[in-house]
């Protein structure tokens, strides 16, 4: 019985022009991670659910993608459970197993069970993909790549001028401008502490971090709803809306939180960051932005966003610094700061400002057309030798009519042909197409070899 | 609360002197894709379950992982379906996804959905995970990678011709010694009809097909048992015992087949396949073999199969020719030749070799010491340096003592120290230490670049 086949919704499949593209990112970004010291490892999609279950809020509970047991699931589960038909109870006792949500609680768990056999500080990237039980919509899937790197074990702030400078040449080498936007947690928590209201940092910072969006007097009115009194909103006002380069913000932060000593500390924090990378120099514009929150509740320190300068795109990276990764799992006092490039963003943001090279298409060099055994036989020799020199070349299987073969060499973007048919095959030499230019010559196999090389 | 963490059974973390070990068996796999002008996609790791489900059989069914469907999962479900327990009934109607067994049928669905876009014959490849709830054992695990490359749409041998020379390139870049096996499925229908049991061709290769692990005699009585006359069995023995010269065996297998038509065709592609890779040139032993059957079902063509000369192991490459890949999704008449390289097979011959290069750690080259703000921010402006003429470098971040700093290079195989401590900060000068032979010299940044370089 014939089906017309689908896939799952919020999946996608990658077809040869996508993958060059997608590779062009990973690869870029995988060559810089060595460049920096940076060591892979991977780990399975499959994790225990004890591993995922709790980690990611109760909303992330539900998102997580559950693998059924195999064989008699059913066995040894409450029949009462499976005739009440509550399936949010019901969920673990029928899956051990679930897809993992990020890379994240898996590099910890990775941390927990190696930590014998890794070599501390610990500076690992991972690029794999992660699933989500997600509505989908635009730019939003089921399965995506996540592209991680983190150091753990060590509490230095030249990590974070180490990262900035790895995300400054991913961006370089993509041809990306970007603004790194940079904050600290301490910073935010110096904020709360000042205006009295410690326990209040999520309520004020998820205000503040709206200013772009909605503006400073809608701040103010969401600051008030979430209970801040008239002079805690005064308080804050100034340090939202700190202008001048970042060398006057931070000179002005240090004084509006000259009475929280938390607070003084991400200033000088950021300080010594912010410092750091300018010394070293940077492509990317540096920012501080005091509004800057991203998962406040996981940062401890440093926090860091990337923004495109040419495309209206969310944050294309984000990342910072955490303390006690491992807790969960039972290793207690491991720190770490990691940043997270996000592949589909990026992707979109290179389509809009078409900056591929124009050398990724992933296709052959060359196509050697077939018009029958004695020229593929002969074909199929100098192909070797072409390989054999490092040059990709395939030949056409099939003696299929011209137009034809031509044809796939266009539609692949193959750029040049080669053609041996009788008169070459006579001489020896072969007559190469330039699919471009249409510009024909012929030359001996020397000459092919230097022309494609 | 604590837990103690765990993977789950048949899956694998990789560490980063595995992942240095797989990047290179599968970099080098691609490598030579590409060099061929297969080109790589991606499916998603879930496909619908009616995708999957029929396509390897009763036990394969089984073996399918399968997702639980998000929310609700029991509305709409037949309460007595849940009441009866019937979990391989109840399984479809609570599960829509599964994740892929093999590359094979998500590219036969892929072809299917992406036809219009495609162009004839596509040549392509895929390296990605797949899974399966076997019992894990040693060398079987639950996820795995598999790395196919296909040709689609094209009934031209000299396919078969090029993705031998690819197997043959790949493992001589590996430095694997291979045999390579070829056998054609006509060839064993002929063996079939010879003896007039033309519906006994499965009970005949699957006995035949042992004759290397159980001997001739054993394979006789097999055969007897499987329904066999004597007569028919003295027909087979002198075809299942050819010996001498690839160009012996087939020319003897022409006489011992010239009652049988189909047998005679297979004969015939035999010879084509293996002249035309003896006269392109092998490394690898091509060797007919008439014994090899391979997943019968499937193959209709050539069969293929390489083994390990120097390590006792199955099969670490195999592949045939298959007629109709996607008719069972509605698209008939597409016929393709394939191989699939066995990644964890490779892996464990190359180290039972030893045969990775010593340059594949993927740690940085060079680690700088630290010892202190002034002496790290200089080796950070050297390390910006050495990276933007490709040098992988880092940083060891902070100002531990120098015994620990060390230890970290000498755990991670970093091959160079360089060390910026007072002296170098005041005259501009590097101290590099060669950690292999202990060897110290002060030198120039200009030097110590040349020196990494």
């Amino acid at each position: 019985m014939a089906q017309k086949p689908s896939i799952p919704k919020g999946t996608r499949d990658f077809t040869p022009a996508e993958m060059a593209r997608r590779n062009y990112i990973f690869d870029t970004i995988r060559s810089v991670f060595h460049l920096f010291g940076f060591q892979q490892i991977e780990t399975p999609a499959m994790e225990n659910l004890s591993t995922l279950m709790g980690k990611y809020g109760e909303e992330g509970d539900k998102l997580l993608f559950k693998i059924l047991n195999s064989g008699d699931f059913l066995r040894g589960v409450d029949p009462g459970l499976i005739a009440s038909g509550d399936c949010p109870k019901l969920a673990p006792k029928l899956c051990e197993k679930g897809l993992r949500y990020d890379l994240t609680v898996p590099f910890a768990r990775f941390v927990v069970m190696h930590r014998n056999d890794l070599s501390f500080p610990f500076k690992r990237f991972q690029i794999q993909p992660v699933w989500r039980a997600d509505r989908p919509q635009k730019g939003r899937y089921r399965e995506f790549y996540q592209c991680d790197a983190d150091v753990v074990g060590s509490d230095s702030l030249l990590n974070e001028i180490e990262l900035i400078q790895m995300i400054d040449e991913v961006f370089a080498r993509l041809g990306i401008r970007t603004t790194i936007k940079l904050n600290n947690r301490k910073v935010l928590a110096g904020i709360a502490e000042l205006v009295g209201e410690p326990e209040k940092i999520v309520d004020i910072t998820v205000a503040i971090d709206k200013i772009d969006k909605i503006g400073l007097e809608n701040v103010k009115a969401e600051l008030s709803e979430r209970g801040l009194s008239a002079e805690a909103i005064d308080r804050i006002t100034p340090i939202i809306t700190l202008s001048g380069t970042n060398e006057e913000r931070l000179s002005q932060l240090s004084q509006l939180l000259a009475d929280s000593e938390t607070g003084l500390k991400g200033v000088a924090e950021l300080r010594e960051v912010m410092e750091g990378s300018k010394t070293l120099g940077l492509r990317s514009e540096l920012e501080l932005d005091v509004c800057l929150a991203r998962g406040l509740n996981y940062y401890t320190g440093t926090i860091i966003e990337v923004k495109a300068r040419d495309v209206e795109i969310g944050s294309i990276t984000g990342g910072g610094r955490y303390d006690n990764l491992t807790g969960v799992f039972g290793l207690p006092g491991v720190s770490g700061v990691g940043i997270s490039f996000g592949a589909d963003r990026i992707y979109d943001v290179l389509n809009t400002l078409n900056l591929y090279p124009e050398d990724i298409a992933g296709a052959a060099k060359v196509m050697f057309t077939n018009f029958g055994p004695a020229e593929a036989a002969k074909s199929l020799e100098i192909i070797k030798q072409l390989r054999a020199n490092g040059i990709s070349a395939e030949i056409y299987p099939d003696n299929a009519k011209m137009k034809k073969q031509m044809g796939r060499a266009d539609a692949l973007g193959i750029p040049f042909v080669a053609i041996i048919g009788e008169s070459e095959l006579a001489d020896g030499y072969v007559t190469l197409k330039n699919m471009t230019s249409g510009e024909q010559n012929r030359m001996s196999v020397e000459e092919l070899i230097k022309a494609l090389a």
